[in-house]
């Protein structure tokens, strides 16, 4: 008999025939013997719903009130689930964050938390309930509510887990699991049966549809049992495990093409300190999560910067370049949104010189121009036209050996 | 300066605009010098709409799931209220019905006010922040959500108005207050500018769009001063006042046409104890509201009984009365949803004890034949044909003089 953490939200729990779907599930989980806490987000696009409410609403969004308003969502999902399960004979219960004992910080809207108490929930697995408990929230020292921010029901559900020494923690997704790359660009692309923390990291960090980066790292961190998998499926996923360097890792675990960001570039700043900061400093200052940069050598004391950005912030961080770009005398800004980002994952790529030089080449072979390149220890991202993008996951998918 | 506490719902706050044009109600009242705290329920029809995915999910409703889901409509239009007031730079704070002290039994989906303790809105109040509290919610014991029932709303703000000796409580809806009869049917109905408890618990009792009754009673019993008003109109409305012996009152103060009951007739009953006892304990059971209930004179120990129930329980109410009729040896049971009820509501009709004979007389000048009669000490309603309430109504009108 195990304790498992299944968490479900948006498309698992969207209408009524879904929600009962995870319901027939959970029954049997337990006809299997298991334990079952339920970690539960909002219906489908609720939470989008309610934001453009609040945008007609009002210009102001005091966090406190955001919080109050959104967390509704999660509430709705986890009774509507419970009472799924109740018509199914599984006794149930529902909790809020709070109910179930997070407690957080202040900082609404992006809550985090400080520890879990769930008191609550052993409770109901004690007396052969199910606990249902709502996603991303929890409730600060002057019991407001508060909201872990979007994606933050995958952060909940490991933090149960954690608090409740779950056997396992399985976040249910609409893909079946993480594969060698997209099954729609490659169609002999493979699931991976399991993975490590350090390569789900570098996936999640360059646009892979997985886990809240965030909950990924508590995970890591504190040893929980991932199980990433599908609520339409419901086959076996992909286990995260932690990375065993007595065993011979794969080299490459994964082609991973990314074409949401957009590139921006500013040409001939003078290379002296302080000029990228004045434009990082401002950038972030206004919310823009910028992701790749890179600065060319410098010839002559002027450079070249250039840095990705979601493509949705284009143009608010086109406009705060362009003013920083005339405060420190740049040339010139130029703005593009048709790139894509391929970047390979494996946490073997340490101990295998080799593997920027193939990337490289086979690039090269199939005339695909690389604009930008970084990388990490287990990592190699480089920025190349979008159109390109298709041939570019295939060639590599293929030269490193990770098709079926 | 006074405090005065605001109750909006439904169509009052159905959408953005809506949420708006009440912010900006608030903020004259403010300006005026009052503070106010406001009560709001769900956004139109959510309440419906969350009754209709529970449905849908599951046949199972348990009582603490249900008044989780529902708990959560107030709470995301109090969350949009106070968005609306931040927006137009009036600083409040919204209350879940547990935040604003509001203790109640354990019957979810309908429970009972046990006390108000609304130390955060008093605290809310001392800052010059507006209140907005999430209306027909509370807590138990076990800190779980209650729901106080449909209508609760009402009722948590005549609680709120009395818990904070409030020196009135404004109950917004879509009529612009109490008329001397349905305007639609009558257009020289005039607006009432004060009405008795007694008279308004009448009015509610028989189908008049007003307040849900508990609240009036609550309100009643504890001297709330209650003033109800249009959400659209913002014109002054109807006071609710204490009945004054000492006062000359109108002997009528309204003709309310109900159209929404049916009658069911059970003849050629035996005329003996326990009889109708065993046929209206059926019902209640059943959950069927019977209102009036009219007993023939007995011939030859054989009676009929007649009474009226709400036209959607027509069918359920029928099939329970011919069950039950088999069992006590009855001849015949006749459902009839053809029907209307005409009442007169008048604290003075005490006093004067014509009014029901010129009631009689009035219909039948008018060829409109009476089925049931039955009499408050401040109320005489008639059952007529349907297709007669509107002549009945406008003719009455008239008799009592009580056109503009």
């Amino acid at each position: 008999m195990a304790l498992v953490v299944q968490k479900f939200g948006g498309t698992s729990v969207a209408d009524a025939e879904r929600i009962r779907e995870v319901a027939d599930h959970v029954r049997r989980s337990k006809e299997r013997g298991d334990e079952v806490v339920l970690v539960i987000s909002a219906m489908g696009k609720e939470t989008d719903e309610l934001l453009t409410l609040a945008a007609a609403v009002s210009k102001t969004r005091p966090g406190r009130e955001m919080d109050m308003l959104i967390t509704a969502g999660e509430r709705k999902a986890c009774a509507l689930v419970c009472m799924a399960l109740h018509d199914m004979g599984i006794a149930a219960d529902s909790f809020t964050g709070k109910q179930a004992g997070f407690a957080t910080d202040n900082n609404h809207g992006n809550a985090k938390i400080i520890d879990v108490y769930p008191t609550r929930v052993q409770t109901a697995l004690k007396a052969n309930r199910v606990a249902v408990v709502a996603g991303s929230q929890g409730a600060n020292t002057a019991e407001d509510d508060t909201f872990l921010g979007r994606g933050g029901s995958d952060t909940t559900a490991v933090a149960l887990a954690l608090a409740l020494n779950a056997d396992a923690c399985e976040l249910y997704t609409d893909v079946s699991g993480v594969f060698t790359t997209d099954p729609r660009v490659c169609p002999d692309a493979r699931k991976l049966t399991s993975i490590t923390f350090e390569e789900l990291l570098e996936m999640t960090a360059v646009g892979c549809p997985k886990p809240a980066m965030r909950s990924v790292e508590v995970a890591q961190n504190y040893g929980v049992k991932l199980h990433i998998r599908s609520a339409f499926t419901w086959e076996q996923g992909t286990w995260v495990v932690k990375g065993d360097s007595s065993m011979e890792q794969p080299i490459i675990r994964s082609v991973t093409p990314d074409t949401t960001e957009a590139k921006i570039t500013v040409s001939k700043v003078a290379d002296r300190p302080g000029v990228a900061a004045a434009l990082f400093q401002e950038l972030a200052a206004a919310g823009v999560n910028v992701d790749m940069i890179v600065q060319n050598a410098s010839a002559d004391g002027i450079t070249d910067i250039s840095f990705t950005v979601p493509e949705e912030d284009l143009t608010l961080a086109s406009e705060i370049t362009h003013k920083v770009a005339n405060n420190i005398g740049a040339k010139n800004v130029a703005a593009d949104p048709q790139i894509a980002r391929i970047s390979l994952v494996g946490a073997g790529m340490k101990s295998h010189p080799g593997v920027a030089a193939k990337m490289f080449e086979t690039l090269s072979k199939n005339n695909i121009n690389i604009e930008m390149i970084s990388t990490s220890p287990i990592r190699i991202s480089c920025i190349i036209r979008q159109h390109e993008a298709t041939t570019a996951t295939q060639a590599l998918h293929e030269a490193f050996g990770l098709s079926a």
